[in-house]
C-alpha cells in the first residue's frame, strides 16, 4: 500500500510502497477513506514536538482519519458492532491503560505509554491502518455525510467541543449568561457553534484582531463579534457593554494559546468566571493575582478529547449541525498541503481522500 | 385596592376593597400587571395543601406575578436597580433565611419559618403588593414581552426549568443522549423546550396518552412523540427504537406524578440514566431494585426554582425563546378562571390583567 | 493446577485438576495467594444468577483475588510497573470497552460483552489465573499486609467504598451533617469505616436490628447506633434526635436492599437528602412521592467499583485504614466455606489462601 | 458603649465612647464577646484597602466576632432559634441581595452594595454591634468551648476551609491523593488540619522556607514536610519523591499569594492537577502554558467564605477538632495587638476579649 512518511525533521515526507499491516486478535484493519491535515502535522514536520515527543523514524503521520473496516480481528467482540465495510471514523488518542487517567477514560493524558495515533503509531496518511477495536466509532450506515467530513472533526472539532463541555459543567453557560470564544481561527470557527449548540442561551461573543475571521464566527452563530486589534481590556469591555448590556463574561474559551489574548479573556472575566484555554502559541499565561482570588475566578486548560467526547462531536456531525468548509486533495500532493499550512495558506480544513 | 381573599376551603374567593399595603424600609410596593392562575390555585381552593401548608384565613392568592414598581422603601440598595415604573417579576418563594437551603440560595426548600407568596403572604390577585426587594427582578426597559407573557414562568415555566437543569448538571444530555418528557400538559409544554434549549442536541421525545397533547410536543419542538396509552414498558421501547434507534433514554422528566408514568419512565431508561420528577398527582414512587442497584440509575424529585432560576428563565423569556399560549381575563372572573383549572377546561395558561 | 469447578447449580463445586492456563501478549499469569469467599459466591451456586448472568459450565468462580505476578506477556508495556513475583490485586470487572461505560472506565456497568472475573472468565478458586494488565493493580513492596487482607476488598470493601464516595461527591458529607449505614452485615462494617474516613467529620449513625451487629458498627467507629428493629420511622427519628439533636439525616447508605430499611431510610432524609443503595435483597423500592418532590430527595443505586475507586481503596489498606476480620480457609475446604455462608454462620470475611 | 475607632490610615484607633446601635425590626444586638485580630485589620489600618475598599470613617474595625445575644428584634423569626444570652458567632460577609452571587448563597462574593463588617458596617471592636438575622450563627448551649476559641475561625478557619472544599470537590483529595499545603503561617496551620479532616485519607505535605513553621505543619497533622527554601521545583519533586514515592501532588492550596510560591505549587502538579489560592501577597501569577493545556491542569482563587462554610467549621470546632493557639487581649490594648501583627511578632491568634 502507499503512505506518506517522515523520515526527519523539516524535510518533505516520502511517498512510499510499504506493506499493508498486519492485524492482531483485537484490531481492525482501516481502509483510510479521509484523513485531514492538521496544523499539528506541520508542527510535527517542523519539530516542534522534538523534545515533548520524541520520534524513532521513519513514521507514518496522519491523526483525524475516517475510513471503512476491511478486516475485523478474531477476538474483537460482537458488541463492537463492526462489519466489513462499514464507516468508521479513529479515535485519535491511545493510552496504555496503567494510569489513572486511561482508566477514567481520558486516554489522551496517559501518563503510561501511551501514544496518538500518527505520532508513533502508524497514522493515517497510507492507505491502511490497524486500529484497537475500542478505539473506532462505527458511523450508522444511514449517515448522509462522506468521510471526509467527519476527518477533521476529531482534533480540531474534538479539542473545542471538550473546552466547552468544561465551561458548560461549571455552570458558566445558560441563559442570561455571556461566554467569549478569543480566537477565530481553526479552533475557534468550531467553538463558536458549540457556544451555540451547548450554551442553552448563553449570548455568545467572537473575539479576534481580523475581520474576515470575525465574519466566519458570525456566520457560525455568534450573536456579537469584536475586533479587538490594538484596544485595551477597558476598550473591548466598553463595546461589549454597548452591545451586550455588561462589560463582562462568565466564560472565555481561548484558541490562540497567546499570551495577549489570554490576558484580555482574564480581564474580561466577571466574578466566578472561567477561562479554558486550548491554543498552544506561547509558553506562558500571566493572571492578576487580586481579581482571581477576590472573585474566585479560574483558569483551566484542556487538551484533546476522550472517546465519548468524540461519539459525542460524530452525533453532532451525523445530524449535519457543523459546519466547516472542507478542501479535498490526493495524497500524492500531501507536502503541498502541510506547506500551505505551515505559511498560513489554508482556508478551511484541508483533507487528503483515497480513492 | 380591589383583592380577590379567601375565606376558607371549597367556596368562591370575594373580591373585596382592602388597603393598599403598606411597605417596610425594604420592601418595593408592586402595582400588579398579571397575575397568572396557576393549576396550584384550584388545588389551594378544594383544600389540597390544607394539612402541608395551612392556612389563616382570609388569605390573598396569586403567586404568578409580574408588575411594575409603584414605590421603592427607603433602604432598598441602589444596586437593586428599582425605579418608579420599572416592570417587575416577583420571586415567589420567600424563605426566611435562617436554614441550610436559603443559605444556598434555595428559599423554595426553606425549612425555617418561610413561605410562598400568594399562600400566606398576600399575593398577586389584587391591585397592589409588598415585595422585599430582594425577591424583585426587573425586566430590561428595552423588552418587547408584555406582564402577561411573564406571569405564568414564575411557577410552571420554573419548575420545569430547574429539573431540566438538574438533568443536564448530572450530564445525561447532550449530543447522542435521548431525554423523555413524560405528560405533555402545562408543566410538559415548557418541558420539551427547556430539552431543546438545554439539551445540546439531545433527541427529545414527548409520552402521553393523548394525541392532541403530543401535537403540543412536536410543536415545542419534540424530535418524536409517542402515545403510550395502554402500552406496556416493552411496546414503548420497540417505538422508541424504531424510531430513535435505541430502547432507551438517557433521561426522564416525568411532569405527570402518576405511578404508571413513573414506571414508564423508570423502565425505559438505560444504565446510568436519570429520572427527575416535578409532578405531584399520585403519592408514591415504585421502583425496580435491581436495575437501579445494577445500573446506577437514579430518582431525583425537583421542586419550584429558585431566584437564579428565574432570571435565568426570564432571560430566555425576554428573548422570545419560550412559547405559551396566555388567555387574559380580569380580576372580576376569576372564580371562573379558578373553576374552569378545576374542570380541567383550559388550554393555555390564564393570566388575569389589571387595568 | 487444582481449581473449584461449578458444573452446575446447587451442587457442590468440584476439585479438579486443570491445566495452567495459556497468556495472551497482553496477560499476566497470576499464582493466586488468596481468594476471599463472598457471598455473591454462595449466591452463584444457589442459582440466584441464572437470568441474569447465564454460565456455560463448567466454570471456575472466585473474584476477590490477590496473588503474584508469575509471568508477564510479551506485550505489556514497561508503564504497568509488573514484574515477576510482585504482590498484585484484581480489578474484578472486564468490560470489554465498547460502550460509553467502560470509556468513562465504569467497566463493571458493561453494557457490551464485558464480564466478571468468576463469572464467566475463570476466577481464583485455582492457583493460577490470566489476567489482561490492564486489569492488576500492584501492591508496593513495601506494604506490610498479606494476600489475604487484600483479596476482601474488591468487592464487599470496593462496593461500599464507590456508594460513599456518591454521597461524597453529591455534597451530604461534611462537618455538622449527619450519614446513616443501614444494615451492619459485610457491605455495612465498611461503609461505617468509610463514613468516618470519607465524611469530613459528619456524625455517622449505625443502624440495625442486631445488637452484635451495632457494636461492629461502633467498633468501626460509629459515632451512634440504633437497634431498628420493630420500630416505627417516627421512634427511630426520636431517637436520633435524643443522641444528635437532629431527627434526621443528609445521607443514608442502605446496605440491605431490604424494603423496610430502604422505606426508613427514605422517611429520615432531611430535604436534599440522598439515599443511596448497594444491598440486594428484595426486588423493589417504594418512596413518598411528596417528600421527594418537595423536599428534592434522592434515591440512587450503587454498583461494585471501578479500577480507580479499587486503587484508592488498595491506598487505605496499604496504609492499615481498613478493619476486616479474615478467616482463612484452604482450598479443599471451600465448599464448606460457601455453605456456611449460605446458612449465615460466618462473622468475619472467609479467605481462600494458597500455599 | 466602648468601642474602637478608625478616623484614617496610618494612625493609631481611639478608644471612645459611642452610643449603643439601635437595632432594627430584624436585627439582634450581640454583646461581644471575643474579636480576633486579623491580619487583614492591620492592612486595614496600613490603607492596604484603601483603593479597593474605600472608606469612610470614622469606622469601628472587627470582623472575628463571637458574643451573645443581648436583644432580639420583633421581626426575627422563631426559626433563627435565637434567645437573649444565647451564644452567638457573626457571619462577616453581608451582600445585599441583589447579584447572583448573593442569590446563590456567596455573599462573600457580593457584586451589589453589600459590604463586610468592620470595613465599613460597625465591627467587633466595641462592646455591642447590630446584625440582622441572618448572619448570626447559635452555638449550641452544650458547647464546651469558649468565645475567643471561635472568633478566629471566622476569617482564617473560613478562607481555608472553603479553598480546601474547592479541592475536595473537584475530586483532587481521597486516597492515595497527595495534596500540599504551601506557606505555614495564619492560614496554612488550619489549611494543614482541614487537608486531614477532608483529604480522606490523602497524603498532606507542608511547604515553608522556615522549620518552626514547618514544626507547626506537622504538630497539625502533616504527613511530611519540606523546607523550600533557595530550592528548585525539581530539588522539592526529588524530596516528595523520596518521601512520599511521587514527585507530584493533585493537589496545591497556596496560603502565601508570593509569585515563587505559586510557580513552585504550578511545577508540581500532577496531570489533572489543582491549584487554589487564598493567599494575597504578590499581584500577579505565572503559569506554564504548556503543563496547563497538555494536562489539564488548573488555578483557582478562593475567597473567604459564606454562612454554610461557616456552619461547617463551627461544627468541627464545636466538636474540638480544630487547633489554634489563642493570646486573649483587652480592647485597651488593640493598638499594640494591631502593631504587633504589622512587625510580624504574634505567634498564633490574638483575640480581644470582653469583661
Amino acid at each position: 500500500m502507499r503512505a506518506a512518511r517522515m523520515y526527519g525533521y523539516h524535510q518533505p515526507w516520502r511517498l512510499e510502497e510499504v506493506p499493508v499491516p498486519e492485524i492482531g486478535a483485537d484490531d481492525v484493519l482501516v481502509k483510510v477513506a479521509a484523513t485531514g491535515i492538521c496544523r499539528s502535522d506541520f508542527q510535527l514536520a517542523d519539530g516542534y514536538f522534538e523534545d515533548a515527543v520524541p520520534q524513532h523514524f521513519p513514521i507514518t503521520p496522519g491523526h483525524e482519519i475516517a475510513g471503512h473496516v476491511a478486516r475485523v480481528g478474531v477476538a474483537v467482540p460482537g458488541a463492537a458492532g463492526l462489519s466489513d465495510g462499514d464507516m468508521v471514523v479513529v479515535d485519535p488518542s491511545w493510552g496504555d491503560g496503567t494510569c489513572r487517567q486511561c482508566h477514567e477514560g481520558n486516554e489522551q493524558l496517559c501518563t503510561g505509554d501511551g501514544g496518538w495515533v500518527g505520532f508513533g503509531p502508524p497514522g493515517g496518511f497510507a492507505e491502511y491502518l490497524a486500529v484497537h477495536y475500542r478505539h473506532l466509532i462505527g458511523i450508522p450506515a444511514s449517515s448522509g455525510q462522506r468521510p471526509e467530513y467527519f476527518a477533521p472533526l476529531t482534533d480540531a472539532g474534538l479539542t473545542t467541543y471538550r473546552a466547552m463541555k468544561k465551561l458548560q459543567a461549571a455552570g458558566k453557560l445558560g441563559p442570561g449568561r455571556a461566554v467569549a470564544v478569543s480566537g477565530i481561527g481553526g479552533l475557534g470557527g468550531y467553538a463558536v457553534q458549540y457556544a451555540k449548540l451547548l450554551g442553552g442561551g448563553a449570548t455568545v461573543v467572537g473575539f479576534d484582531r481580523a475581520d474576515d475571521k470575525l465574519a466566519v464566527a458570525r456566520d457560525h452563530g455568534a450573536d456579537y463579534v469584536i475586533n479587538t486589534r490594538d484596544k485595551t481590556a477597558r476598550e473591548v469591555g466598553d463595546e461589549l457593554a454597548m452591545r451586550t448590556g455588561r462589560d463582562n463574561v462568565d466564560a472565555v474559551l481561548d484558541c490562540t494559546g497567546a499570551l495577549e489574548s489570554l490576558q484580555l479573556g482574564a480581564a474580561l472575566l466577571a466574578p466566578e468566571g472561567a477561562l479554558v484555554q486550548v491554543g498552544l502559541m506561547g509558553t506562558r499565561v500571566e493572571l492578576p493575582l487580586f481579581p482571581f482570588v477576590g472573585g474566585e475566578r479560574s483558569y483551566t486548560g484542556s487538551f484533546w478529547g476522550n472517546y465519548n467526547d468524540l461519539t459525542e462531536v460524530l452525533a453532532l456531525a451525523d445530524a449535519g449541525m457543523i459546519k466547516h468548509s472542507i478542501t479535498t486533495l490526493r495524497l500524492d500532493d500531501i507536502n503541498d498541503g502541510v506547506d500551505a499550512l505551515g505559511r498560513g495558506d489554508v482556508v478551511g480544513r484541508q483533507v487528503v481522500v483515497f480513492a
